[in-house]
C-alpha cells in the first residue's frame, strides 16, 4: 500500500465520519493529516488541550502556532489565548467534533466503501490527486476533504473551462427552453456544463449539454448532494446513466448517504466553486439556486441571473439577485460567455463570438456629430430647401450650417437640387 | 411693466432665440441677466473680447472673473488665458452664439408668443419663481432659461414628490399595463407621474395617473418637446386635454416649435431632472427612454429598469440598462416606491407600504439555528427514532442532538412519543 492509498482510505474514513463542510474536521486534518485525524477519532481518547489549541488556531485563520511544538508548551498556550482572545470560543470545537464524528465509528468501513464505488467504475479524488480541482482550494476551511467520482474525464480537466447553469425545480417551459439552449451553446463553444442533477433546469442544463453529441471535451459535470450510489432524483436515472457515457458524476458525501436538506446547501458550494461562473436562469423567491448564487459571489466568481416577466414566480428569485447586485443581467449566450470569460485553452471548432454591441442595429446617422444630427433633423425630406432657411429653422451659424451639409452629402444623408437642399431617404 | 414682467419678457425672446439647453445662451445669461442678453443679440454689436472672456469662465466652470470688471483689465485677461488655458477652447463661443441667435431676431416678438400662451390658459415659468421646480438647478449650464406651461396646478409643487415613468413609443400589452397599473399605485400614494405624452409607455403611464381620479395631488406631468400650443402626437390631443384637466403640460421649445429628435433629446433632460426617480418600463435596445435614464443616472436620481422575458425586443433596452448597472431592478410597485423614496409631505389617504421583505413567504423553520435545521432535516416524519439514532444520523453529538430537540418541540415541529421522536407535518 503506499503513502497515497493509506491517505486516501483515512479520507474515505473522515468523509463517512464527518459531514460535508464540517470546518472542524478540516482543521484537524490539517493539524493530524488525514491518517492522524482518524487515528484520533477512532481512539476514544479525549482531546489534548495542546491539540485543542491548534485546531482553534486553523479554524481562527491563524495557522500552525509556533509555540505548540516547542517545550512547555502550555505555559505559551496560556500567553497566546491572551494575545489571541478570539481562541477561546475555538477551543471547545475539536471536543465537540469528537463527539459528532465518534457515534459513526462503529459502522465505518472504508476499505468496503472504496470497494462499493470501485464497482460503479468509481473512485475517491483527493487534495493532492492532479485531477483535484484547484479552484476548490478557495473554499477554505470548507474546502471538502476528498470527492467521490464516477465517469471517466479527469475531474480537474472537465471543470476548468466550466460554467453552472442552476435554477429551480419548477421551472417554466421559458426557463426550461433557455437552460437547455444555453448549455448546448456553451458545450459548443467548448465550454462544460456544472449543474445539480435535480428536475427542472438542472436536468435541461444537462439534457441540452449533453445533446451538442460527439463533443472534444467533457459536456457535463453533476454534483449529487447524496451519495454517488444513489442518484437523486430516481426520475432522472437515465439522465444521470447519460452523463457518466462522457461527463462525471461527483459526490462529497460518502457512499449510500440520502440528500438531505442541509445536503443540498453543501452540495451547492461545490457547483459555485468549482466553476468559473454561475448563472440562475430561473429561481423562485426562495430558491436552492438564490444560495449557490450568493456561494459564487462570496467567492468572488462571476454570478450572472436570467430576467424574466414581473408576473412570474420562477423569475421572482433572479430578480432579486439583479436587485441585490449579487448578479449581473444574462439574456443571450454571448452575454452568458461574456461573463464566464474567454476559454484559457482553444477549444476545437468554436465558433466565431459576436462582440456583444453586434447586437445593436447600427444606422449611417449613428456616427455624426451632434451639430449635424441636428443639422439633419432640420432638413425636410420632401422638399428642398436653401441655407438661409435652414440656418434659421436649425438655429445654426451659416458656416456651421455649409460644413455640415457637406459632411451630410458626403454621408448620402443630404441632396442637393440648385441652392436647395433636402434630406434623402436612405437612413 | 415691474422688473419681473421686463426678465420675463427676456426670457420668452431668448427661449425663441436659442434652443433648448444652449449652454452659450446660458452663460451669456449669467453674465449679463436675461434683459442684457437679448439686448446684445438684437443689437447686432460684435461680442467684446472681455464678454467672450466672461461666457467662456461660465462655460469652462469658473463662474465670474474678478478681472473682468477692473481697470487694464485686457492685460489681466491674457494672464488668466496663460492660467487657464482650457478658457482659449470657450473663447469662441459666444461669437458662434451671436450667428446661431441673430438669424432668428426678425421673427422675434415675445409679447405675441406670451399673449398666444395666455389665450391657451397657459403661462411662461422662469427661474426664480415660486413654482420653478429646485430640481432643474441640477442640470447646470443646460438648466432651461424658462419653461412654457399649461394647467392650473404649481409646476413646482407638482414635480416635488414625482416619479417618472418612460418607455418605448413601441411597447407590448405586458409594458402598456405595467405602466398604467404602476401610474396608478403611484398616484394613489400621493406621488406625481411624469411622462412624455409619446404613444405607448408615456400614454399608458398618463392614462393609469389619470384613472385615480379625484386624487388630492397633481396625478401626471407631461413634458413636451414642442411647443405647448401643438400637442404631439396629435392621436393623443384627448389625453392632453385630460391632463390639463388637474396636471401639467411643460415644454421649453417656444409657443409653435416643431418636436425635433434633438428637442426629444433635450426635453428627456426636463423629465430626468424634475422627477426623484426615472423608471423604465419598457425600451427596445435604442430607445430614448434609456437616453432619459442614462440622463437621471448622470443627475445621481435613482434609475430603475423592469425586466421582461429575453426574447421580448421591447425588454431589451431595459436589460442593457441593468447590465450596465445605470438602474436597479423594478418588478413591483412596492419596489417603486422603495427607489423613489418616502413621500416628504404626508400625502392623504395613503396606503400602508409592504415592507420589501413581505413578499417573502415566511416558515416556522426559517428562523432556526443552523444545527437545528440540520437536525430537523434528519427526523423522519413516518416514524418514531431515538437520540442515538438521531444522533449517528445527523452527524451531531447527544447534547446537541438534545438541546436542538427540546428547542424543535418548542417550536412545533418535532414531537415525542416515549423515548422516540418524529417531523410534525406542520411547516
Amino acid at each position: 500500500m503506499t503513502a497515497s492509498d493509506v491517505e486516501r482510505l483515512a479520507r474515505a474514513g473522515l468523509s463517512r465520519l464527518a459531514e460535508p463542510g464540517d470546518e472542524t474536521a478540516w482543521a484537524l486534518v490539517q493539524v493530524l493529516g488525514a491518517v492522524g485525524a482518524l487515528e484520533l477519532i477512532r481512539s476514544n481518547r479525549p482531546a489534548p488541550r495542546k491539540l485543542s489549541f491548534a485546531v482553534a488556531r486553523q479554524l481562527a485563520g491563524l495557522g500552525e502556532g509556533p509555540s505548540s511544538e516547542r517545550p512547555g508548551a502550555e505555559g505559551l498556550l496560556s500567553d497566546e489565548l491572551a494575545y489571541h482572545p478570539e481562541l477561546a470560543g475555538f477551543m471547545p470545537h475539536l471536543g465537540r467534533g469528537l463527539q459528532r464524528w465518534r457515534p459513526r465509528v462503529p459502522d465505518l468501513n472504508p476499505e468496503r466503501d472504496l470497494a462499493t464505488v470501485a464497482r460503479f467504475g468509481g473512485r475517491l479524488v483527493i487534495p493532492g490527486d492532479d485531477e483535484w480541482p484547484e479552484r476548490l482550494r478557495d473554499l477554505g476551511p470548507t474546502e471538502p476533504l476528498a470527492l467521490w467520482v464516477r465517469g471517466a474525464p479527469s475531474l480537474s480537466d472537465a471543470v476548468r473551462e466550466s460554467v453552472a447553469l442552476v435554477g429551480s425545480r419548477h421551472a417554466s417551459a421559458y426557463g426550461r427552453a433557455l437552460a437547455a439552449d444555453w448549455a448546448y451553446g456553451l458545450v459548443d463553444r467548448g465550454y462544460c456544463v456544472v449543474s445539480g442533477g435535480a428536475y427542472g433546469i438542472d436536468a435541461q442544463a444537462h439534457v441540452g449539454a449533453l445533446n451538442v453529441g460527439e463533443s472534444a471535451g467533457v459536456p457535463t459535470v453533476s454534483f449529487l448532494a447524496g451519495g454517488i450510489d444513489r442518484f437523486y432524483p430516481g426520475g432522472n436515472t437515465s439522465l444521470f446513466d447519460q452523463i457518466l457515457e462522457n461527463g462525471l458524476i461527483v459526490a462529497e458525501a460518502a457512499p449510500g448517504c440520502s440528500p438531505r436538506k442541509f445536503r443540498f446547501l453543501l452540495r451547492n458550494r461545490l457547483i459555485a466553486a468549482s466553476s468559473r461562473a454561475t448563472v440562475v436562469i430561473e429561481a423562485g423567491w426562495r430558491s436552492g439556486a438564490l444560495n449557490t448564487a450568493h456561494q459564487a459571489a462570496e467567492l468572488m466568481r462571476p454570478v450572472g441571473a436570467v430576467p424574466g416577466s414581473v408576473f412570474a414566480a420562477t423569475s421572482a428569485g433572479c430578480h432579486r439577485l439583479l436587485r441585490e447586485a449579487c448578479a449581473i443581467c444574462v439574456t443571450d449566450i454571448s452575454e452568458l460567455v461574456e461573463l464566464a470569460g474567454p476559454l484559457t485553452v482553444t477549444a476545437p471548432a468554436a465558433p466565431a463570438m459576436l462582440p456583444f454591441e453586434a447586437a445593436a442595429e447600427r444606422r449611417a446617422s449613428d456616427a455624426l456629430l451632434p451639430a449635424d444630427a441636428r443639422l439633419l433633423d432640420a432638413l425636410p425630406v420632401r422638399q428642398y430647401v436653401d441655407v438661409t432657411a435652414l440656418q434659421k429653422s436649425a438655429g445654426m451659424s451659416l458656416t456651421e450650417v455649409r460644413s455640415g451639409l457637406s459632411r451630410l452629402e458626403l454621408a448620402e444623408l443630404a441632396a442637393r437640387a440648385g441652392t436647395g437642399w433636402r434630406r434623402t431617404t436612405r437612413r
